[in-house]
C-alpha cells in the first residue's frame, strides 16, 4: 500500500550534500542528539554536518571529536557561524525560551551569507506570538526556506489517516474527540527534571507543545483549520510533590505555574465539524483509556487512533480504520442497505517505529526531496512559501504562525470567556 | 456487595397501597405502558391504578379492559380525574410539549383533593425554563411531593459509581470525558417516526433529552453542579432522508430543526475539575467506541462507564472500576509506591438488566420508601423538597428546574458565544 505517497526509498542525489550547521548539538544529551543527529546519519547522501555551535566550543569540539564529525568546524560566535560560507542549512535545537535571542542575530549575522539557504527551527519557534510574527517576518525578508519541526505531519499513521479521508474512506466527517493525557504536568515530578518546563512562558507547556502538536496534527489529517474555538485552561495542580532517585519521596513541594488541564472545543471550517478535545496532566491512566485517543467519525466510516504517550508527534501510534468507501452504493433496489461485504477493516501499526527518531528522519527527508527535486517535479518553486495542507513539502515558519495565533485564541478563550472567531488566522499578512 | 444502599427487597407495607392515577397510559403504546406500568405491576404491594385520563375515555376504557385494572375508573374529563378522590399520585406520561396545557389546570383542578399527595412528571417537565418555573411555583404552592423521571439517578451502575468516588476508591476526580450518540438525530429518519421528536420546541431534543439526562447522572455521580460552561449547538443535518418499511430509500427529504451535535465543556464546583463532553447525532459508530462513554479518571483509580446506546438513563450499561482505597499508604520507607497487590478491578454488569423498565421501577420503590418509611427513618420529613446529590430519595421538580437553568445556560453560550458562570444555578429560590 502507498501508504505516505512518497518515494519509499530516497534516491540519492548526484549533487552535493547539504551542508548542516548545528545550534545546540552535543553528545549524549538533548533532542537534537536524539532525534536529529541520528536522521542525518541516516541521510548522509543528503546531509553532512559541517558546523557546530554551542554555548561553549568546548562541548561543540567535545562533540565533534566523539560523533567523529570529520567535517564539522567548531565556531566560537554565533557571528563567526551564521557567517559562514561552509553552511546551507541551519538547524536550532535549544531550548525554546532561548529561540529569539539566538535566531534574530542569526538572521542579520547571515545577511551576507551566500550560501545559506535553509533555516529549521524546533517547534514552538519561540515563546509568544509576537516573538513568532518578529521572527517570521525576519526570516522572510532575509529570504531563507524556513522549517518548523511540527513532525506530527510526517508520521506515517497521520499521513494514513489523512490519506483514508482525502480518499473518501469515511464519507464525510461527522464529528472528532481528542483525549491526551500527558504525564509530566501532574502531581509529582522527578528532581532531576529541569524546572523550566514547569514555568510558564518558556513555551513547552502543554497548550505550547501537547496541545499544538496534536492540533496541528488534527488540522493537517482533516485539511481543515478552525472556524470558531471556547477554550479553558486550568492549574489545578499549583503544586507538585518532588520525587528523588528511585521515586523517593522528599517531602518537598514546588510550585507550577503551566496548566494541567486545557478543555477544548471548536469547529472546523471544513463541513463545520465539532471537535472536543480535552489535554491533561496527572496520573496517566492507562486502564481504560490509552494516553492519547483520536476519534474521527464519518457518515461511511470510523478512524481511531491511539497512543501510550498523549505526545502524537512523538509516539508510536495504532490507526484502526473501519468503513466503506464513498464511491460504493448505498442502496439496491431502491433499499438502504449496509452491504458489510464492502465494509474494509484495517489496523495499521508499524511495531518497531521509532517515533522519535522517525518522524524527524521523514521530516529531513521531505527536506531533501525539495532540495534535490528527488521527484523531479517540473517547475519546482526555489521557495516553498507554507505547507498548509498539502502531503508533500514539510511545515514552514507560516505554518508556524498561524498556529501560533490558534494558541493565541486559545489563551485569549480562557482568559476572556468568550467563543472566538478563528476563521481568518490563516490568512496572510 | 451493597451497591446502592438501599433494601434489596421493598418490605410489603402494612397499609393501603399509593392510589394512583394516569395521565397518559394506554394499552400497547407509549411509554407509560413499556415502563411505569410494568414498575407498578412488580409493586402490586405498594400501588394500585385507580384512575386514568387520556384524551379520549375510549382509549381509557379499553385500557381498563385489557389490562384488568380492575380499581381503576376511567375519568372523561381533566377536571373529575383531577379532583377524584381516589387517586393518591397522579402520573404525567405524556408528551413534554402537553405537559403545560395539562400540569397547571391540573393543579387548579386538584386544589382541593384533600387525598393527592403526589404529582409524577416525566421529564423534561416542561419545553422552556419559563414553563419549569410556572410548574415548579404552582406545585409548590399546591403542596405536592413532586417527582421528576430523572430515574437515570436510580440505575445500578450509577449510583455504584457514585458509591465508588464517595468512598475514596479513585481518590480526588483529575479530569471527566463524555461522548455520546444518539441515533435518532442524524441523517435518516423511519416514516413511521413520530415528527414532532425532529421539531425544536418540544422538549425533546439532543439537549433537553440526551444532554440533560446524560449530565445530570454526571452531577449526580460526583456529587457537584457546574462552576461554569461552554457550549456549541450545531444543526449540521438540516434535512434527512425518510426512510420507508425495511429501510426503503423514499427519495424524500425533510426538515430537521433539532440540533444534532452539541460540545458543552466546563468545569465542577467541587474540585474545579475540568469536564470535556460530546454529544452527537448521524451514524452510530459502533467499531471502536460505544455510543455511550463516560470516564472519570482520579488520582487513584479509574471509572469507565459503557452503553450501546448514548441515553444513559435507559441503557444497560457497563462499569469499569480500577483504583486503588484513598486510605491505602501510597508510600512504604519514604518511597512513592504503587502497591500493585492493593489495586482493585471490577467490572459491574447485570447481564438481563432491562434498564428502560428496571430504572424507573427503581423510582418508584425510593417513592415508596418514602410513603411508607421502609427504612424506619426518625423523624422523616413529610415533604421532601429535593434529592440535591443524596442516595437516598428521588428527584422533584426542584431537581429538574436546577437542570432546567443549566440547559438554558448551554443554550444562552451557544448563542451568545460565552463562557457563562452557573455557579448560582442550584441556590434557590
Amino acid at each position: 500500500m502507498n501508504y505516505n505517497q512518497r518515494s519509499a526509498v530516497s534516491t540519492v542525489p548526484n549533487a552535493s550534500p547539504i551542508k548542516v550547521g548545528f545550534i545546540g548539538l552535543a553528545v549524549n544529551k538533548g533532542w537534537a542528539y536524539k532525534a536529529h543527529y541520528p536522521s542525518i546519519l541516516q541521510l548522509s547522501s543528503q546531509y553532512e554536518i559541517t558546523a557546530l555551535y554551542n554555548n561553549n566550543v568546548e562541548s561543540s569540539l567535545e562533540t565533534i571529536q566523539q560523533l567523529k564529525l570529520s567535517k564539522a568546524t567548531a565556531y566560537p560566535t554565533l557571528e563567526s557561524f551564521s557567517s559562514s560560507v561552509n553552511i546551507n542549512m541551519i538547524v536550532v535545537s535549544i531550548q525554546t525560551s532561548n529561540h529569539y535571542d539566538v535566531i534574530i542575530p542569526l538572521l542579520e549575522y547571515s545577511r551576507n551569507n551566500p550560501n545559506l539557504k535553509y533555516l529549521f527551527v524546533e517547534w514552538a519557534l519561540a515563546c509568544s506570538i509576537q516573538q513568532v510574527e518578529t521572527i517570521y517576518r525576519a526570516a522572510t525578508e532575509r529570504g531563507l526556506q524556513t522549517i518548523i519541526s511540527l513532525q506530527g505531519r510526517k508520521s506515517p499513521y497521520i499521513l494514513r489517516a489523512k490519506e483514508l479521508i482525502t480518499q473518501g474512506y469515511i464519507g464525510d466527517i461527522n464529528s472528532i474527540e481528542i483525549a491526551a493525557n500527558g504525564g509530566w504536568y501532574g502531581y509529582e515530578r522527578l528532581a532531576k527534571s529541569p524546572s523550566f518546563i514547569y514555568q510558564l512562558g518558556n513555551g513547552v507547556d502543554l497548550v505550547t507543545t501537547t496541545f499544538a502538536h496534536t492540533i496541528d496534527i488534527l488540522q493537517y489529517i482533516t485539511s481543515s483549520y478552525f472556524s470558531r474555538i471556547n477554550s479553558m485552561i486550568f492549574n489545578n495542580i499549583p503544586e507538585q510533590e518532588v520525587l528523588g532517585e528511585h521515586g523517593k519521596r522528599t517531602g518537598k513541594k514546588v510550585k507550577k505555574t503551566v496548566p494541567d488541564h486545557l478543555l477544548f472545543q471548536g469547529s472546523l471550517v471544513k463541513g463545520n465539524v465539532p471537535v472536543s478535545c480535552s489535554f491533561k496532566g496527572g496520573k496517566p491512566t492507562k486502564k481504560f483509556t490509552k494516553n492519547l485517543v483520536i476519534d474521527i467519525h464519518g457518515t461511511k466510516g470510523d478512524i481511531k487512533l491511539e497512543g501510550d504517550a498523549g505526545f502524537a508527534e512523538i509516539s508510536n501510534l495504532v490507526l484502526y480504520y473501519s468503513g466503506i468507501k464513498d464511491d460504493e452504493p448505498q442502496s439496491q433496489n431502491g433499499v438502504a442497505m449496509f452491504d458489510s461485504s464492502k465494509e474494509l477493516i484495517e489496523v495499521y501499526h508499524l511495531r518497531n517505529y521509532n517515533a522519535v527518531l522517525g518522524n524527524i528522519y521523514r521530516l529531513y527527508q521531505s527536506i531533501a526531496d525539495f532540495h534535490f527535486n528527488t521527484k523531479n517535479i517540473h517547475n519546482l518553486s526555489p521557495k516553498f512559501i507554507m505547507q498548509g495542507f498539502e502531503f508533500e513539502g514539510f511545515p514552514t515558519f507560516m505554518d508556524a504562525l498561524i498556529l501560533h495565533r490558534l494558541i493565541d485564541s486559545v489563551n485569549k478563550s480562557s482568559a476572556l470567556g468568550s467563543t472566538i472567531d478563528v476563521t481568518n488566522i490563516c490568512q496572510y499578512p
